[in-house]
């Protein structure tokens, strides 16, 4: 973990990464899930790759473009988890010409336009609101879901498989036991919604994927495939949730110390919002964009006493030490720093390098 | 204005980005300032090039990166408007070998750790601290100020050229009155310092760069030069500071509606945080991620009763419209949505699309 850089770089522990994926496929094999994991965190062909060795056949997307990159990747089975957009049917038949291809329908007129324009069979999960007020049908609205399914099913080419969710208000919890109540309110919804469609279809299944709820969570009674994705980094976010401990996060930023001031108690980094993004989040009284971290072989640790990357502007970063601390550091020193949101993270930035030393490229 | 789109599209108006450019370029000219405009805020070749039909013949940027994209363009006078790096001496050699290149300097230790890598003469100004307690060094520290430029003149490859200061502070002011009470206090430092430091030498340059400042203030007294960046395009942040008006913004973010709640009178739109980032701003007591337009021939202008982009995840957005306004918006539908900060957004997204058709890549 100690490799010499110049310029903000985020670093990729694959051991960690690896520990991380093999977690939650041992999960999924104990509790008879479909691992379907969202690639939208990593968006690397090549940790695809660790995916696909591990025995995983199916992933989940956010974008059209996504699903074309992980296709092209090898991938045959792609769930784009995102409202179906008609006006890319074009880009959609291409792609399930060879591959299977699943999108989410939370709409009758989204399922008619897109029927009308489609030329190869694809798959539709219909999306529940299972509380996270973002997208998808509220589960409680089974006259809505039942027309829906009824439209789908008189299509063509769309071929309704089930429902997905993305519980995103597990995010809001701040324990196990807050996360664990928002995934016993998705299983019940989902048994109420299995008991009330079962005369439908033998066969149709139902997917989840927050994070939060799949790493904590020992029960997916009524659940056939979950589709995490933040899994495999983790993040500050997933720490301060209560998802994961911070020894499980995969991949940090290193950044070069570029000036120091000491009368403010402040270091100034080569890093910024290009390179973190400006997710922010509040840990003890303080909004921040990031903490240090202490670099061992293994993994990271959080510095003692903490230090915060506080203020970001396109280049700079300002990390608050504390008065005892600020000495350690020397203009060139290279600070390790856990990121808030990982997935935001790594869409910014243009590279991982392994702390082994090689360099991987994300889609682009 | 009205181009189709099918997934987020940065849309840029020329018309509107080179008035905002001859109007500054027209400043200095009265002022009889250089202008050396800061290139990260569009990061393109092409902006690039109507800079240079402009008249202009030096730029400023803020990564090594940025400063060979630019000289590959054909510029051949950049400032790397950063703290310098010493373990980036191999490539400000290259560059240097065929560029001025100036560098910001702000400590004894990197100017002599940086002197002893340089095989080519490199321009330093040295940073000072006008207020916003990012980087430089205080102006009322003079001795410090006096040491510093006495060990850049004892270095054989560096040479020291005046003083150089990003005023930030102005991003906190709400009017036009706010921003000249930091220009003024800008300018009151600075001729302290040339009347203290005008024995040194006769041509050291001064120069500052806050887009604030150098879009409202009508006197330089003591200023040689400016390096405003965000001015080409400006953005929601600079109309709430004062810098701006609506119709001076030149990119937007063009969004397809992917689905709609009338029940919570909002709509989804495909534009998510890895299209606009995650600056965030308050107006009207709302935190927002962008606020929407409607689109003219010449301009934008704000929708009223005004709505805003008040979530994001990485590719959904959620706009929180008027009940009175919900039906007006159909799934497939293009929305028009001012960014609250466009060097970030302009950075995460690949390309420009001008609003005439054309595609204008930028720096990857």
């Amino acid at each position: 973990m100690m490799q010499p850089i110049t310029s903000p770089t985020l670093l990729l522990n694959k051991k960690v990464c690896k520990a991380n994926l093999h977690r939650m496929v041992e999960k999924t094999s104990a509790h008879d899930l479909v691992l379907k994991p969202h690639m939208k965190t990593h968006q690397s062909e090549t940790i695809g790759e660790w995916i696909k060795e591990a025995g995983i056949k199916a992933v989940t997307v956010s974008s059209i473009e996504m699903a074309r990159y992980f296709y092209k990747a090898g991938w045959k089975d792609i769930t784009i988890a995102f409202p179906a957009n008609p006006s890319q049917s074009h880009d959609l038949n291409e792609l399930a010409a060879d591959c299977n291809i699943t999108v989410l329908i939370n709409s009758s007129s989204v399922a008619k336009s897109l029927a009308n324009k489609l030329t190869q069979p694809i798959n539709a999960y219909i999306e529940i609101d299972t509380g996270a007020d973002r997208t998808g049908i509220p589960s409680d609205r089974t006259s809505k879901i039942n027309d829906l399914i009824a439209v789908i099913q008189h299509t063509q080419m769309l071929q309704w498989i089930g429902f997905y969710s993305h519980p995103g208000h597990s995010y809001q919890a701040r324990s196990e036991e807050d996360i664990s109540k928002v995934h016993q309110s998705v299983l019940s919804q989902f048994q109420a919604l299995r008991e009330k469609f079962s005369s439908l279809s033998d066969e149709f299944e139902i997917c989840v994927g927050d994070t939060p709820s799949c790493s904590v969570a020992d029960s997916f009674t009524g659940i056939d495939a979950i589709s995490p994705g933040n899994f495999v980094f983790y993040d500050l976010m997933q720490t301060q949730i209560g998802s994961c401990e911070i020894s499980d996060i995969a991949v940090v930023m290193a950044c070069p110390v570029v000036d120091r001031y000491p009368q403010r108690n402040e270091i100034v980094i080569h890093g910024g919002a290009i390179h973190f993004s400006k997710e922010q989040i509040t840990q003890n009284g303080v909004v921040h964009f990031g903490q240090l971290l202490t670099p061992s072989n293994d993994h990271w640790e959080l510095l003692d006493p903490p230090a915060y990357l506080t203020s970001l502007s396109q280049e700079h970063g300002i990390i608050s030490c504390n008065p005892t601390d600020i000495n350690n550091y020397t203009i060139g020193d290279t600070v390790y720093i856990a990121p808030v949101h990982s997935c935001l993270t790594a869409n910014i930035m243009e590279r991982y390098k392994l702390t082994e030393g090689q360099t991987i490229d994300l889609m682009k």
